[in-house]
């Protein structure tokens, strides 16, 4: 072993390196599961200030399946509308559009901003409550020093880890003195930064040093290693694989301040176009702060194809904002962060190992401008798709194939990222055209386009899985444009189905796409006539579930139809009763929701729906929570939830719904053999006793 | 002194005496303006299961004040429909109405539920994050032992403290053993009941005892007691006062439990009168619980008019239950809690000592039957008006008379409060007619006219404040129904409106009405376009408010008047200047928000509205935060304020808003004598420079 100190040993079920966002929701999500975990991190504390801080639709739905949406909705400043200003023919910047910041009607929630260290308190008081036995926390100042991947036992992957001492954890910060005599500089982010120079071997000589001090390493013998460790990923390095992209010469400055300004839409998301000083990006956040992303036109790239740092302080970055928002004036008296950046997208060459025990999310596989608000969210994205298969296969409830889909899913979603973010920043860092013969300048309208496909980009909502044994719609799954074949993908998947067929599926609930998110409208309670988003009942907690649109129950030939699929879930031998370990309950694997069309009014729980969809419980009675209703509400309207999920309301329909609210299935009350086939291409069936 | 250890001696602003809810609310309202305080509680601990459970919408609108409401919001069960059963023709119970919980559109909350020992937890958490100093907590086991107030001095009130030790703090806790041979019998609350048999003197003998071992005693001086301490409140019975009023025969059990039940409108709130076998109100609550008021026929009072305690046991509350509810079956395994009381009504005949030192709220000054969800909510909208006024007079803010319309106010709550609760209690313990010959019966047209009028008057929003120097409308401020006369409060109140001449300030804001509280709908902020509910705004800090509905600020002769009206909120002798201390801000005694009716993309905050609405300041800038249109949203309706409010587009109005957010008079921009006349009947203004 080499080390001084003898070398403990322990076993794990999942290790998490790297505690930023991504890492944390890794965390989070196996707490949901009560999979047990560890997450490791360099760093000696949480982020305080600057960093990401866009929060997309998509990301709340997913906080709030976790349970902490409203803390981040409290806090957060709220973006509600974006301004376009372009130069006029006089070369004078004007307002040239507005638009909504998030697309109307398109989640529940919009677009939000809050800092990144607000997020990570929100998380790790998230883990806190939900982890079984208190959790001990992040184990920070933590480092992993090797890696392997065994093929055999039930703990396969051996990572060393060794602490540092509180002096090798403090990362070199370069204070860069500020030239504007005025005013408070705050924090520099700079060494964090793509134009930081922290090297890549710094662990390395992290651990030289430990190990010469005789520091403390101990061995984690783990079933799947989840890598967040940034863009200078260790774990990516361990594997061997790459970030491949390239960067570009536009170099960017972002400052966290408090303006003082005459600009009319300071509070507002901005997209400035000056004819000839470069472009500006308005962040208005929470606190009174506004960040600004400024172009810095007077900093370019050297032959290596890398900026000099030394160049870039806060009154350089300024005074570049000053000038393209001239005629406004702009000043500050406080600045809490500021940084700068240079333009590149990089994907990684691969997600995971071959024999999926070692994953990577996040900035270890994916890299671009933050100006679009996106890298937190779709790096939060990655290890919420990645740990509920990560943890139910640890957990024996689903097979190990459903684990190749995560990088056929996430990796194309980077890869779609990257070319959004290519595309953005060269029409964002682009002259304005002065006219239409000016063919070198970016046209406006072609900008505008672009924002606002990008704002539904930027939503996480357009994210539509491909074919897998998650996912039933046509298609090869070996196809999933990932750039990697992957032929577990195909183990389990007895989908065969034609593109026609398909559509006619598709057609029972054309709200409701198969691949994408299950979209959320008000339903009510019927025992107790409550109004729900359908999405709160998706919560995180590791069930599958079978959303049955049961139709007008009230209907004899309907209620015979729920009465039939019903008594089928209910037989002995069915996939409900051979998914669920024995002495557990009934929907501890797959939970049934029932949404129904009668009048509520007319409808009684215990007497118009089979107990399959009501449990009893010898303790706590029948449960009150599984049936909705599609009807008006006395205080919150009408979710008309039929209609906009596009589903027949006399003849419902039935729902696969995967634990991370992804459409898996859709199929008729009759189909229950293809249903059965999904959760077998899926789950570990028990053998029928 | 006596005492064997030396008596130790300190000041402070407010004495709370007690930490229930009504104690709680006095304390984060004080914490919340910056008030220093003391709390103290004979208690050890707070309430962990049981007691009251209903929280009325004015009460959430409060906790929203606070920065709460969220929390409860969250974990409350929300009761959303009341089912009224009766029995048929047959004689067997039916469900023969349903009607709304809460009245539709009163209020941007509904009435829900959730248990005291949660809402205890909220407020210490809310004090902990609004004290300015770290807060040392619930001074608990600590039992007032003396009261003089005193004429002079800043700290003219000399409270003598002492501390209990752990055995003394026990309270006897007679644990009635369960006959029911199946299920957990919880908690028994008997002993906080009025059939327990706690006697008044019970601290009496707690004080011997402690001076007898030779306990801790100190000696607090300060400006202002709030007792809050019960029923049986020492406070007011060293005031000397007593409450008034009388006992019923009527006696109900209570039970917290997990039913087992076919009744179908078991997650509704529901009350049932059976034919012969008494009444039953179903309360649905958090956690699958359910709360039955259960009326026990079979216990009556004896001569002495108690009822024998010793009776009442699980056993014989449930049977009750189970005979009113048949046809119907219900059983349970888990009792969470359970008590019984004596229905009486009771007011305290003074709600202060005469010199407006020593203030009573709460169950020390009025006491009812629980089952309309009301003691807890009144008692803390006692201390939610009480307090403000309390901590600006120590302050030196507000004059010392604004002190006399606490009483004045709630002690006419307190006592339509009690004449609901009779007459409610009679028909809801009342035999049902079996027909319209049936004289005695209880009709159950009555009793649904009874419930329906009880559902505003349970709301918290129908309470409608008297004259004072605090609300200006005609009438005699003396002469306000509460019993007592308090020639203070005419002191400093110049107003001698006419009926005329007042409903034509009234009409000005018709759905503002003077004397009730600020009702809420959403406005849009002009710099952002963030949507807010303007109650959102209204937070509980201190600061009264004008809210200037400036109309429609493009018209020019409308715009003038906004900016006369501005200028002379802006001159150096006007009240606003006068009212604010010399270094602090402009806004931190009165804040002004605006509301126009304009366009708000045609409208620009720094170009059209004078500074005085939002104040420059040389770290922050301009202030984003006080104007707001009335105006579409994108994502969340429109909130059409001014119609909802009944104000002019055009012309607009001024309205004068207490800090706890009842409007206190309403008038046109050019009323400016009026308004500083209002604020010169209850601030301190100082003289002008």
């Amino acid at each position: 072993m080499g080390d001084a100190r003898e070398t403990s040993e322990s076993n794990i079920d999942v290790l998490i390196i790297g505690a930023g966002p991504a890492g944390l929701m890794a965390a989070a999500s196996l707490a949901h599961l009560k999979v047990p975990f560890r997450i490791v991190d360099r760093r000696r504390t949480k982020i305080f200030t600057g960093q990401a801080d866009g929060l997309q639709c998509r990301s709340l739905e997913i906080f709030d399946s976790l349970g902490f949406a409203d803390r981040v909705w409290k806090e957060a400043n709220h973006m509600i509308e974006i301004c376009m200003w372009n130069p006029g023919p006089d070369g004078v910047i004007r307002r040239s559009d507005r638009i909504p910041d998030t697309i109307v009607g398109l989640s529940r929630f919009q677009q939000i901003v809050l800092h990144q260290g607000r997020i990570e308190r929100f998380f790790l008081d998230n883990i806190d409550k939900y982890t079984e036995k208190k959790w001990g926390g992040v184990e920070r100042g933590t480092l992993p020093e090797s890696l392997e991947i065994g093929m055999t036992g039930e703990y396969p992957v051996k990572v060393v880890l060794r602490g540092l001492s509180d002096e090798e954890v403090e990362v070199k910060q370069v204070i860069v003195s500020g030239e504007k005599s005025v005013g408070n500089i705050g924090s520099d982010g700079l060494f964090r930064s793509n134009l930081g120079d922290a090297a890549e071997d710094e662990e390395e000589e992290l651990i030289r040093q430990s190990k010469k001090r005789g520091g403390e390493s101990e061995i984690v013998n783990t079933k799947y290693v989840i890598g967040c460790d940034g863009a200078r990923s260790w774990t990516r390095r361990a594997l061997g694989f790459e970030l491949q992209g390239e960067a570009t010469d536009f170099i960017w400055g972002v400052m966290d301040i408090i303006p003082i300004t005459d600009f009319p839409d300071i509070r507002m998301r901005c997209a400035i176009h000056s004819a000839n000083d470069g472009s500006l990006m308005v962040i208005p956040r929470e606190n009174r702060l506004v960040r600004l992303y400024i172009q810095l036109k007077e900093v370019t790239p050297d032959a290596s194809g890398r900026a000099d740092r030394s160049k870039i302080t806060p009154a350089l970055i300024f005074g570049a904002a000053q000038k393209i928002l001239r005629p406004y004036k702009i000043d500050y008296e406080y600045c809490d962060w500021w940084t700068a950046y240079q333009i590149g997208q990089r994907v990684g060459t691969s997600f995971s190992d071959d024999t999926n025990r070692v994953f990577l999310a996040g900035d270890a596989v994916h890299t671009h401008s933050p100006k679009a608000g996106q890298g937190m969210n779709v790096s939060m994205q990655d290890s919420y798709n990645l740990a509920w298969k990560v943890g139910l296969v640890a957990k024996g409830i689903c097979k190990p194939s459903i684990l190749s889909s995560y990088q056929s899913e996430r990796r194309r979603v980077a890869k779609d990222l990257i070319e959004f973010d290519h595309k953005f920043a060269r029409l964002f860092s682009g002259r304005p055209a002065s006219d239409v013969m000016d063919a070198e300048g970016v046209s406006m309208e072609e900008f505008k386009d672009a924002f606002l496909k990008g704002n539904l980009f930027a939503s996480g909502l357009s994210v539509n899985y491909g074919p897998s044994n998650l996912v039933v719609k046509p298609g090869n799954p070996a196809e999933q444009g990932d750039g990697s074949t992957r032929s577990s993908l195909l183990e389990g998947t007895p989908h065969n189905l034609t593109e026609e067929e398909f559509a006619k599926k598709q057609a029972l609930a054309s709200g409701l796409p198969v691949g994408m998110r299950f979209n959320s409208f008000k339903v009510l309670n019927q025992a107790c006539a409550r109004p729900w988003h359908l999405q709160e009942r998706l919560k995180l907690d590791g069930r599958f579930r079978i959303v049955l649109f049961a139709g007008n129950i009230l209907a004899p030939e309907q209620k015979q139809r729920v009465q039939t699929f019903c008594d089928k879930l209910d037989a002995p031998t069915s996939f409900l009763r051979r998914a669920t370990p024995k002495d557990d309950k009934i929907d501890s694997v797959v939970e049934i929701l029932t949404i129904h069309s009668a009048k509520r009014t007319e409808t009684e729980l215990l007497r118009d729906f089979p107990e399959i969809l009501h449990p009893f419980d010898a303790h706590n009675g029948w449960d009150y929570n599984k049936v909705f209703v599609d009807d008006v509400s006395y205080h919150e309207g009408f979710g008309d939830a039929h209609t906009n999920y596009g589903v027949n309301k006399e003849r419902g329909c039935v729902v696969a719904v995967r634990p991370d609210q992804y459409v898996g299935w859709i199929g008729e009350l009759e189909d229950f053999e293809q249903l059965t086939n999904y959760f077998e291409g899926c789950l570990l069936l028990r053998d029928q006793a």
